[in-house]
Parts: C-alpha cells; structure tokens; sequence
C-alpha cells in the first residue's frame, strides 16, 4: 500500500467549447471545463479510486483557483500544484459534425506552466510515496523551463524505481522554445518504462520507422534504441466522420516481444473525443495498478478510452463498473432503470 | 358516444434530466418534465382527441399543482386527481450516447400516490362514463394501498363491463412493500382483457414460461392460467447503441390463438426514449377504439412508440396524422415546409 | 475587377427555432436566426471574399434592422436594402430526428417585401458595378409587386450583360396572388443564363417533361424553351432519415448539351438542413467567378452544400479551404489541432 | 352557482422577449409568452377559482394551438376559441431597467382575430351561463369585424342581464381600419356597467375633460353621458424608474357618486409590468364576484396589480392568499419556509 | 496548532431552484445547489482557510456522492460523510422579488441523514483533531436518530474540551417525531458555549421570556438557565422588502453581561439570502479562531452574512479580505479592475 | 462632408463574463462580448451615424476575425483592423450587487495589439478623411510599440489639423513595458485638444495637483502645462452601491476657461458599467460633431453615459433620440409601447 500514489506532470488549461455544434465565429457563450493531457490521466485513476496527484503552475487568481479546485471532485491531490506567473493557458473549441471536423484554437503561450521555473516543484517530497510518474510529449513542447521540470523528475523518478511513462504524442504546433524533439524526446524516453507512441510519433521524434509501418517492427525499433522499454503502446483510429470512430488498442511487450491487439470497438454518436486517448493511458495503468493480465490491461484501456467519447469535457466521468460491461462487450446502450 | 372515456390510474412522476448528454454527476441544470407510465397512455389519447382520463395522488403544494396542470395543456381530464400525502416521487435521467446507456435514478419512495388509501378514489364516479381502463404493474408494485386501489378498480371496471388492460412491466426495483408480483398481478391478470407481456415478465411474474421463450407458447399459457384474456401484446427491441434500436410489435388474439408480427421500423438518432412502451400501448388502444383491423393497429402501436423516441419527455406529442405517414411507411424525415 | 459584383434579390426571413429536438409545442425560447434563399448566396459569396450585395425591404423598426445588421459580419453589402413596410417575414422551425422530419411554420405574408412597390429599388445604380443578378422562384411566388421588381431587374440584368440565374424551386404554399407560376415564371427563365430545376419543377412551373424524369431529357426541353440558357443545375438527395441524407449534383451545360454527375457525398449526422440548396448555387457561382472547370465548380457546390448541412442557421459559415478539403474526398471529420 | 362565469373576449398575442436586460437588437434568443388583455383578466380570475372563459381567434397550426393550450393549465375555459384565418399576433418586448424604458414593437396585424368574422362566435351558446362579459377598448380598435363582434356581444349580453366591464384604455397606435375611437366607443360604453377609464382616455376616446383632470369630475361627465355606468376605475402610477413604480388605485361608484382611493403602493424592483392594469381589472372583478365591500375590492385590485409586477409574462400567477396577505399590509417579502 | 479542526454535523439538502424570478409554478429548468445550515458554516470557514470538516449521511448514488464532492472544491473535509439510506433531502425555492416574498418547498423527510442510526457517526475519531463542534437547531427536529447523534456528539465534545455551538433557529414545519423542541433541546443547549438564539426561539423553545423582548433580557433568562454559555448571539433583520433587508448583529458575552451591538449594514439588491444567517455564524466562528476583539468579531460575522445576501447558492463564496473590506465600511461596490 | 470620419487607435479586447451575479469561481458559462475603451467611442459614434473607423490588430484566427466581425452590425468601419500576433487580449467580468463589487481579471499581455510593431499601420491612409482622432491612457500603458504608434499618429494628426482627444485614465495594473506614464503621457498630451482627465489621473500622471482638489484648479495647471488644450472634462460618479451611482460631467473649456457642471442623473438599477465612461467620451464627441453648444454637448455626454450603464456589453445600443429624451429629463423608464 505504500508508495503507491500515481504522479503526474503537465499543463491545466481551461476549455471555453461554443455550445452545440456551433461554430466558434457564431457562439455567445462559452461553456467551461478544465483538462490537461496528464492530469487528465490521474484524474480518471483518482476517480476510479486510485490514489493520484498532478503537479502543475496555476496563476494566483481567481481562474488559477477555480482550475485546481475543478479537480478536487475527483479526488485528485492538487496539494503540490504551485500558483505562480500570469495566466492559465486556454484553448478554444468547436465541435464538429459528420464530415465537419472538431477544430480547436489554442491561447496557452505565457502560461503559468511554461514559464515557472524547474525549482518550483520539490519532487522529492512529491514522488516520496509514489510508484509511478506520467508525462507527455506535450510539456517538454511548451518550454525549456518545462523540459528541464520533467528531466528533473524523470531522472528522480528512476531513481527512485517509479514506473515513469510517457504520451509522446508529437503536436507540431508546439516546440517554439529552440529546441526540435528529436533533440529532447530522446533523454526523457531514455528514462520511461512505459511509452504510448505511434509510428508517425517515432518518425517524427526520433527518426526510427516510417509513418505508417507496421506496429511490430516500429516497437522493435524503439526498444533497441530505448532498451528500458517495457511496453509500448498505440490505438488505431477509424475515422468515419466527425461523430463516428473505431477504436483498436495495440501493446507490445518486452517480456514477450510480442504485440497484443485488443478488440475494435465502435464509436457512434461521438459526444467528445477530446481525452480519448488519455483515458486510453488511464485505462492501461488501472489495469496494470490492479494487476490485470496484459490482454485484459489493454482491453479496459480501450473500453475506457471509448466510453471517454461518449462524454462532455476532457475527464472520463464513467466508472469502473461502467468500463468491465463494456469490456464484457454490453455496447447495447441498454437502458438503466 | 357515451361511456367512452379511457381511464386510468397510476403515478405521476416529475423528471428531472441533467441536459444534453451531462451525466448527474455533471448537471448544473435539470430540465422539468412530468411523466408516468399509465397517464403517458391516456395523455396520448387525449392529444389524439380521445376522451381520456387519469386517476392519481398528488401532494398539495406547488409541485403536485404543478404537475396536475402540466397534463391539461394535452386536454387529460385531471378532474380525478386527489391532493393528498407529502410528496411527489422524482426520477433523475442522465441521457446515454452510443455505447453509454441512459441512466435513471429513483426518489420515488413515500410519494402522495404510494401513501394515498384505497378509499381515496371514488371508483363509481370515476367509471361511470368510461369504456376503458388501464393500469400497469408498477402501481401494485409500488405500496399496498396502491395495489388495493388497483384491484377494487379493476374489479369495479370488470363488473361495469369496461375493457381493462395491463402492461404487467416487471420492475425488479420496486416490489418493496412484502409481497412478491406472483402473489399479486394474478389477481389482476384475472380481471384484464388485454395486457403487454413479455416472456422474460411471464417467467417473472406467473412463473409461467422461460424468458426468452417464443412469444406464441407464451400466450398459450398466459391464456390458459387467465381464459379473460382477449389480447395479449409485446415488442422486440434490437438495441444497437443508446442511440439506435429497432421495434417490432407482436399481438395474440384470443379470437385466432395466432401472433401477428408488425413490420421491424428502425429507430435511428433517439431522443428520448422513456415513454417508448407507454406510446405503444396508447397507439394499440387508440387502433382498437378506432376499429382498425388488428394488424393496422398493431402497426399503429410500433409507429407510434417510435415517433416517441423522437421527442423529448415522457409524454408522444405526435399527432395521429404523423404515425399515419410512418405507416404508410414514410420514415424519410423529409423537410416539410 | 469592374462590374464584378454578385448581387441577389429576394426575402430575408427572421427564423425563430426550437431548441434542440423540441416541438414548436414544446418550445419555451426560439432561438434567433435569419435567412432567406436568395441572401443566403451572396451571403455565402461574401464570406468567401466574392464581392457581393443583397437588396430587399425590411420594415423600420428594431427587428427589420437587427435583420440587416446580421448581415454585416459576413461582409455582405446591405446598403442597397430599403426600409419600408410594416413586418418582417418569419419563419418557425422545429427541428426533427430520425423518422420524424423537420417541420416549417410560415408567417410571412404581408412583408415588408412582399408589400414594396417595385420603383423602391433603384435597379440602375443597383447593378452598375454587377456581373451576376441572382433571385429564385420564391419572389414572383410572394407578390405582384415582388414579381415585377424581379422582371425588372432581370432585364435589365440582361440587357447590362450580366449573367442572371435563377433557383426556380416551386414552393406549392406561396403563388397566393392571383398568378399561377406557368404565368410568370417563364416570362423570368427566359433573361436567365443558369437556372437550377429539377424534373418537378419543369413538370411544375414550366409543363415540360414529367416528375422524376431523367435529367438530361428534362435539360433538352428547356433548352428548346429557353434557348438563352447556359446551364442547368439540380441535385439528387437521398432521405435515409431527417438526420441522414446522401447529396449529388448534376449540371447540364449548352456548351456540350451533357449532363455532369458529381460523387455522391454522404450526410451523416445533419445539424441544419435549411439553406443545403442555396449553398450549392453559391458553391457553383464561386467556381464560376473562380473559373474552376465546369466539373469541378459542380464538385465545389456539392461539397459546400453538405457542409451546410453541419451548419446551425441560414447561412453557410464554412471557409473555402473547408469546402476544398471536402472536395479532394477528406470526410473524416478528423479533429483540427 | 348559475349563470356565474366570467367571460372575456379579446386577442391573444405571442409574446416574445428578449432575455435578461437585453435590447432586441441583441436578442439570441425570444423567451416564449402569450397573453392578452382580455385573456389576462379571465386567466387570472380561472386561475383563483372563479369560473371563466374566454373568447378569441386563433390560427389552426402548431402556434395558434400552442396559445390556446398555454391557457388551459390555469383552468380557462378555452372550449369558445375559433381556429380560422392565418397567424398569430405577435408582440416583441425588452426589458428595460432604471431610466431606460420597456419597449415592445407590435406584430400584430392581419391576425385571425382581426380577421375572424363577427359570426365566428356563438353568443348565445357562449353567454348562455356566463354572468359578467368582459373587453377592453383594443378589440375594437384592431378591425370592424373585430369591433362588431364586441358590440353584438355587448348587446347581448346586456339584454341578458351580465355585468358588462370595458378597460377603455386607449392605443394611439391602433384604430388603423377607418374609425376614430370617438365613433366607435360611446357605443359600447353605454352597454357597460363597470369601465377603467382615465382623464387621458376619457379625453380621447369621448372628448370628455382634459387630461389629468380631477378624477371625480371625470367620472360626472362620463356617468352624464353614460348613465348605465355604476363603477368607474382607474389608477395613479407614480414612475420613479422602470423598475420602480408606486401604484394607487380610484373607484367611482353610481350608488354614491363618491370616488374611492386605496392606499398607495409601493413597487420596487419590478419583474415584468406587462398586464399590471389587467391584474387591477382581475382583482376588482374578484372582489365584486366574492361580495367584498367597495373599499376592500379596490384594495384587492391593487394588491393583485402591484404583485403582478414581481411575475414574468402577462399573467398573474399569484395566490388569492398572496394577495390578501399584500392587502393586510405585509409588503415585507419575509422569506416563506 | 493541534485539535485546531471546527467540525459540523446536519442535514445536506439538494437545493433546486427556479430560475430568475420565476415562480415554481413555471419553471422548465432548476438549478442545482448544495447546502445545509451546518455545513454552510464549515464550508465558509474550510474556504477561508481555517481547517474544517462536515459529518452528514447521503444515500450512496449518483447524487448523494455529487452532494459530497461539490462541497471539495472548498477545502472542506468530507472524510467523515456516511453514505447510507435512500434519499438526498430536497428543497425546491423560487426567488422573490420586492412584495413578493421567496418561497421553499421542502421534500426532506425520509433522507438518509434522517433515517441515519447514531452508530453510524465514529464520534470519537471524528472529534479527535477537532476544536469546536457546530450544530443547529435544525437537526433534532428531523427525527429521533438525528437527535440522538447530536447528543452523543455534543456530550463526547464537551467532555473533550471542544466548545460546542449551537444555531438554535425554531423551525416550525419539523419536530414531527413526536417530541417538542422544550423537551429536546434544552437537553443539547445544557453542552453549550456559544449559542445563536432569538427571543422568538427562546420562547418557542425554552419558553424563556416573550417574542420581541429585549434581548439582553433574554440572555440573562438563558443565562441562568443555562451556566454553561460564554456566548449568545442574533441578529436583528429590517426587511424592507424582498430585495432590500438591513441587519444588526447583537452579541452577548457571560464575561461581561453586555450585549455589544454591530453596526447596522445595508443590504440592497438581495441576489440570495438562504444562508445569510449560516454567514453570520461562520463569521462569528472566524473571528473567535483568529482571536478579534468581540466587537471586531460580531461585526466581521455581520458583514459576512451581508456579503452572503449577493452570492448565488447557500456557499459564501467570499473571501476574507472582501468580508473586511466591508467591515472597513466600504459599501460602494466600486468596481475592481 | 470631406474629412469628417472620427478615428479611434487602442485594443479590443475579448470579455467573457460569468452569467447573472455569480461569481467567476462558480461559472459554468461565460458570456462573450467584445470592447475596448477606443472602440467603444467610434463604435457608439458610427451606430449613432457619424462616420467612424477604429484601429487596432488582431490575431488572424477564428477569434480575431469574430471580434473585428462583431464591430460591423455597428457600421463602424474596420478596414484598418490589421491581422497579426498571436492572441485576443481577453477580460474576465463577474458583476457585482449591492455592497459587492464587480471584479475583473484581465488576460491581456502579449495580445497581437501589444506586439504589433508601429510601421503596422499606414497612418497617413488611415487619417487621410479623418477629422478627430481619440486614443486612451490605456494604449501607452500597454506596450513600447504601443505608444510609439500612438505618438505617430497623435502627431500626424496634429500635423493633418485634426482635433486629438486623449481620455488619459490612469490604469495603475498597465505601465509594466519600462517606462512610467509621466514620463510617456506628457508627450501625448501635449498633441491634445480635448482630454478627459481627473483630479487623481492628473495626480499620478503629470504630478499636478493633488487627488480630490478642485476640478477647476486642476484645469488651470493642465492648461499652463500643456496650453494646446481647448477642452478638459471629467466625472463625478457617487457610488451608492453596486447597482446604484450618480453621474455628473465637468468640462473645462480654454475659451471661458469655466467649469461647467452637467445636471447630476441617477442610475438605479445598474445592469453593466462597464463602457460608461466611454460613453461619456462618445456623447461628447456627438455633441461638438453636431454642434451642440458646449452645456447641451455635456449634457448629452452624462446622458449617454448613465444609459449606457442599463446595457449589456461594451457598448452603448441606445440611439440618439433615446439619449435626447433623457437630455429632456425624461428618467421615469415609461413604457414604450
């Protein structure tokens, strides 16, 4: 029991969606949520009643506070989230339908997050009674300042024996700070146990495979130039329209070096895609947390991943209950009385 | 003309839904509709111009006044309704997308109907001009008192020759005042004409058949334990996500000891589907009041329990020309200008 | 450059609509929208960076302005719009779902527009600066007045040499004055270089050919009719549901006196179906003003057309680089970071 | 308890309201109303108990419906309403606050009850139970046919024996159909036996005095030329801001030739003032109908009238106790467990 | 530093709202609200800081746990709630507008806090850390258990050295349980130091003095009854109308046999006034933690309760700094850029 | 006519205001409005038909465009509106009540319009019709290339003949680019003919006199410093409450050198205050454009300003004839029908 909280690193921004599927040039309002892609991972294992913390910079003002105290409901420990800088970083949403694409305006320069310093986090005393440590491709992305917070912790992490693993989802948007990510990727995967990453995500940050090649042979890549790899995993994505996906999890295993695929589950009438791939990495590590068998592991990931569409803003507001009837394969929508 | 009024008698619930697709855990709003099985099937004759009333308890404060005043912008006769006990019962609705069923939370104990004495109704008045009256099996469910309601009605109706039918719905939920439903719905059985029964509520509830079992071997014992019965009613439903069904009505008539199954009619793109049975069982009565062919008003019913799913709230606020069309087999959804 | 200017004539509506899937029955707020067939092109023109003005009448008063200055953020030129009369025309709109289709309340008789005196608009000065003089068959349906004006400005479209069309679209609810469309609309076709029929508009307006009558025989007889003509444009749209339609254009052209079919493209999940067809015309005038190929431009008006369909409102508020992207065959709807 | 129905006759208008402190030019959406200066009157009186009806014209279609249902959850008799001609008046408001008045801007010609024929209503089956009729001076200032069915119904009426009450309130904005108000009311007044009617209304509409002239001399003048006239009302409304009003009541009775003053009250923060001066007219007929002396009927008038200002919409959905409670002095808004 | 924890014990009602000004009568949605007088006064003073927790029952389902976490976001500690029973309490209010006063319906009977067992409350550990215990006299009023805990917690409290504080408020519609207030609860007053008790109460409950008499009069009556109290506080409130009130707070101290009276503070343009009182006593609380001078406490506790009056929902969602702010006499409501 | 378009430079900025009086910590929606202090002078100007035109930069993405869109359905003309930077500087709004303040959070810094560099605007295109331009305090706070843009057209103006208006409002949370504002304003002040500036701006902006002093004196000392001054105005705003102000205006003219003082108006009932002194500025503007003598200009600038303060948003929806009648002493808000 010791040990055992899950820690995560990584930015909090506050999400102003336009109502229905209106488009951004026509909403009035602006409905709030606040989402991040890391703590949007130990949230759902804090909800499904995992001990779990996120570490992140807030500003000191009353939308800093309404931020870390959105997640408090979930109860996820926002005792180590540090209240500096000017702003919280935001992004803009629109909601797309059947071939209009979700389109998303981001505003998260400046942020609190990007510009606190490396030794605002004592990580220390926050990964002292942790086991594992989760980042993503993303902080590294936003700043040095950033980068050199995750190294830091990463490096304790090891240290320490925690399980670290990474989202190395490569966003092209971001790495404006001087650095490319086949510079920076590298030393932080060097550290992971655990990474989510795609062939695309390898070519594009460490030059290995093909965007597109085969999964197997990607991984095989990846672990000879990571070899404290563990696992390694990827969803593949169906996309038949805005509102309409399928999903299929894939996980390779050191132990085996084998890839396992879970079963491909529909996605109709998707409510809110965005955290999907999130809960997916939530999944994973309940899974590995409640020590379930590795199929089983992936096939909760991907069952959580899913029921995360069905749902508006970027937590996975569903229980475990919820996700074992999915993964049992009750996809009916049956109705609860 | 005379004794024509349909009759019925049963709670009357407020609703109150978490909007959009919000779970309850998400609502900062409810959305107020008012609703019960048995008013939903005289409300739809009422909105169709048949002569209908319903029969219930309500608290005498804003809320009970409420909800009696909510039913006669549908032209229900709410003459019969009595003030009387503490409360109105509640069901919280969180609607499902896709893979997520629509959930529903129950706050319905100690209500004004389920507290309300048999004396409370004064039966001869209240059938004295109708034709028909309808219960369901969630009223005998609920609380003693209601149940004695029940039977001296149905007993009254027997004796002043109206029809009486039953929707026997098993609710696995209610049945909490010490009795089971196979020592109950018997005694009302007995009295019934016509009732909606499915298998899985035949093996519930008379022990009579296995769930699942063919709907034509069902009749035949439901028959032979209860020879009053003139017409036996049920529906498949394929549910292919919370979004998406399909509904096929079958009917046994004593007359013919044979089952008429109605055309299959997708239900894509569903709204609400709470009031789905109800609707069915309102559009067979009307087809029977109407002196439709059997398979027309079977046909009738499914049209009819379909167009609910296209409507928000408890109550089928489709006109009988628009059921008209779907049987005519226009499922189109075209533009009408 | 010069005279390059589209400039339409015709009705702006005020559209008052329930919210979500409600009934007008149903409906305790409208949500506010304007359009009007002819508006709705250059609306669209406009937005694309077309130059483009729409001229109509409005009463003065705060709703007849609230209409025009709704039009401004999309860069249309209302100065041409006059103000006189007593009301703005509205339309009431419930938006259906599945089996159950959308349905239109009108109230717009007696207009501002439809009561105007031709001699309000100074089409002189007006089309000066034009190359293209758009209107439908819905004006001369409204009014004599209406139908004056549009004779007027047609030929003197025609004799300024501009290129006049026309979406002849026979709405059975209007041609309330005293005319019968066989009256007056040839009198129109024949100042027109592109008109949009379809096999039941000729049957309809013209008494030439018969209702579902293929296309390219339907083009000849106009053609032999109206010997000004230069293309003839109409769609085909399969109704699966009121949520679901399939889309494919065809244009005839004199030049070859073939009919081009453009691909089929699939409508899943329709937010707003009202303006899909005036968003074809304005997609293939765009391709005309930007010399697309004939083939192309028809790809071009398809695609912007299914794109309304994701569009809540009138108006189409879709870029160019949106429609170009659905016309190189990306329908995947994949989310936009 | 025979012959006792109050009945009124007059237009039902859709109101549509811009939300909060908005002004109609920045309305996104219209809050959905409907009431009637007439109609108010009676829905009040059904509303506390008194059996009443009203008569009107509405369109058949889903908005003349939804009026014509709204009445009936308050116990209105509606069963007199006619569905011909072609739409519903309308009338758009916004709210005003401090020194920035309420607006509305009418949308109300060619409505079906300005169009509906004088034979649409059956008198005699209408007023055959009926003691008290009730109009106002809108009705025959909308059209002929309009002002002929008030007076063939004021005939009547008075033959019959009903109390007939006139709120002769003029509308410098209608009588539009050919007829000054000075040709047409001095022939219903001399049917009436109870009228609201100011200086500035006694003035216009009969050339009686001069506006803000005392009211006593008023009503000599008026009951000089009317001698059927035994109650003349009107109030004082001192307007500090527009939500801020103070309101007095007057009554002029026959029988003593004597006017009346209630106290004076105070009415601060204003809901909605629309149909205060209905709820004035509701709460003296109250009075009248419960036998209550002059003095405290006045006072109840304005009670009723001051507690509609605290409504939304034109009815007053207020309590017979609430009002009474108002009269006994209690204007503390004490919070009620 | 140690045993610093102010804990609450009471009833956690859902509170669901009409919206605006509306009436229950005509609402279509509610908004959703947590509150209870007892955790009202912990939860102000866990968001201004002081370390604080709340003890309640709350069924154990989707909206007995949304009740939990909605009071996280504030700090308090909720690791004591029981989740047992059947049902959240429930209270429905509309807000009134000048004349016309709020309104509360109640639905709580038979809530899990209700049907709770005393056993259910490890009051030893509960009370371990903690420094003061706070009821009201709202607790014992609503069923034997619920009294019984409060006496097993106040008896454990005084005899851990906690100061004990009871909010004695006589509310009328409870004490259905078959016990009078007189006999239960000077019962829990004889463990009390500090106390908020009116002469209404005093009267109704100990039948101590007259309603209306002088209130430090009242407390020397308590006094002697009651040796134990070092404290008694109330309020007096002006009630000009429903959005207008003015309050005085009155404290009485054993250490001096004064009554110190706070300045009287102006409270215009109510937004919510449920909670005002719970404000004051957390105020009071405040001030006693942070060691003020009496007066400065009494008059912090009074500026809270009117800060109260302009924050939605039962929370003061203050912060210390704008309780002081106005406590230096700053009623401007100047605008803070 | 020629050169008679009035000029405004400064940012626009996004405000998303939480709904009704909640606060921001407890908003689930923001409304979104748009305004900055210059463009709410031009954008009042051009609604109320003077031409106008203001300049700014905006990013160009969704939210960049919709900003500069939503100044058109003013006819304000945006043509200058450069398209750069990264972000929309955003304002945060809860609205106070009674004796609590509203409060804003600004998001403002590295907006396009503070990043934007001088050469960005063509100046001498931009002025080239212009016969006023107006900047604020706020412009040369924000940024160095903010104030050299400023200072380039300031002096290009005074070079075109323009009269330059200068509200220097000192913003004491701006000034963080280096340089303090009595070392920046001078410089811009001393290119002014008209400027609104009080006792305290005049304190910590140019160190002449003292807060508070009279109004008179301090006109005197800004004179002898910056002797191109013609026109100097102020404001008396008593704050009763949030919701309750009084206006006076002050104008110091050269040519008298006299105080003039405006009637004092009341504002009860403040619905938004924000954008009141910017109305002010407008009101003025209009009066010395229209010729108004100088009392009447000031009038009719407080007239402008108090109604401002009923409407939602930046700017200021009422039209001329509104702002005259409350000139006339019109402030009982009597309804408009």
């Amino acid at each position: 029991m010791q040990k055992s909280k899950i820690v995560s690193f990584g930015e909090i921004m506050m999400r102003l969606s336009a109502q229905g599927f209106q488009r951004l040039a026509q909403a009035q309002q602006f409905d709030i949520h606040f989402g991040g892609s890391e703590a949007n991972v130990t949230t759902a294992l804090a909800h499904w009643g995992v001990s779990s913390a996120h570490v992140t910079s807030l500003p000191d003002h009353a939308l800093g506070h309404k931020a870390a105290n959105y997640f408090k409901q979930f109860d996820l420990d926002t005792s180590h989230i540090a209240f500096n800088g000017e702003r919280i970083g935001i992004y803009f949403v629109e909601k797309g339908s059947g071939v209009r694409p979700t389109k998303v305006v981001y505003d998260r320069s400046h942020s609190s997050f990007s510009t606190a310093k490396p030794q605002t986090y004592p990580w220390e005393t926050i990964l002292a009674n942790a086991s594992w440590f989760h980042i993503t491709g993303i902080s590294p992305a936003i700043s040095e300042t950033a980068f050199l917070a995750c190294l830091e912790a990463c490096t304790l992490a090891n240290k320490l024996g925690l399980k670290v693993s990474i989202d190395v989802g490569y966003r092209s948007n971001l790495w404006q700070w001087g650095k490319s990510p086949s510079e920076i990727m590298p030393q932080l995967v060097a550290l992971a146990h655990t990474i989510v990453c795609s062939s695309w995500d390898s070519a594009a940050m460490f030059g290995l495979g093909e965007p597109g090649q085969n999964f197997a042979e990607i991984c095989a890549l990846l672990y000879k130039r990571f070899p404290n790899l563990q696992q390694i995993l990827t969803t593949t994505r169906t996309q038949l329209s805005a509102s309409h996906n399928q999903l299929t999890g894939h996980l390779w295993q050191a132990s085996t070096g084998q890839v396992l695929d879970s079963p491909t589950i529909d996605i109709p009438d998707i409510v809110d895609r965005i955290g999907g791939g999130d809960a997916f990495m939530a999944g994973y590590i309940y899974g590995v947390v409640k020590q379930m068998p590795a199929a089983q592991a992936l096939h909760f990931a991907v069952a959580a991943s899913v029921l995360k569409h069905t749902i508006e803003g970027d937590i996975n507001q569903v229980s475990v209950a919820e996700v074992q009837n999915l993964v049992q394969g009750d996809a009916s929508g049956r109705l609860n009385r």
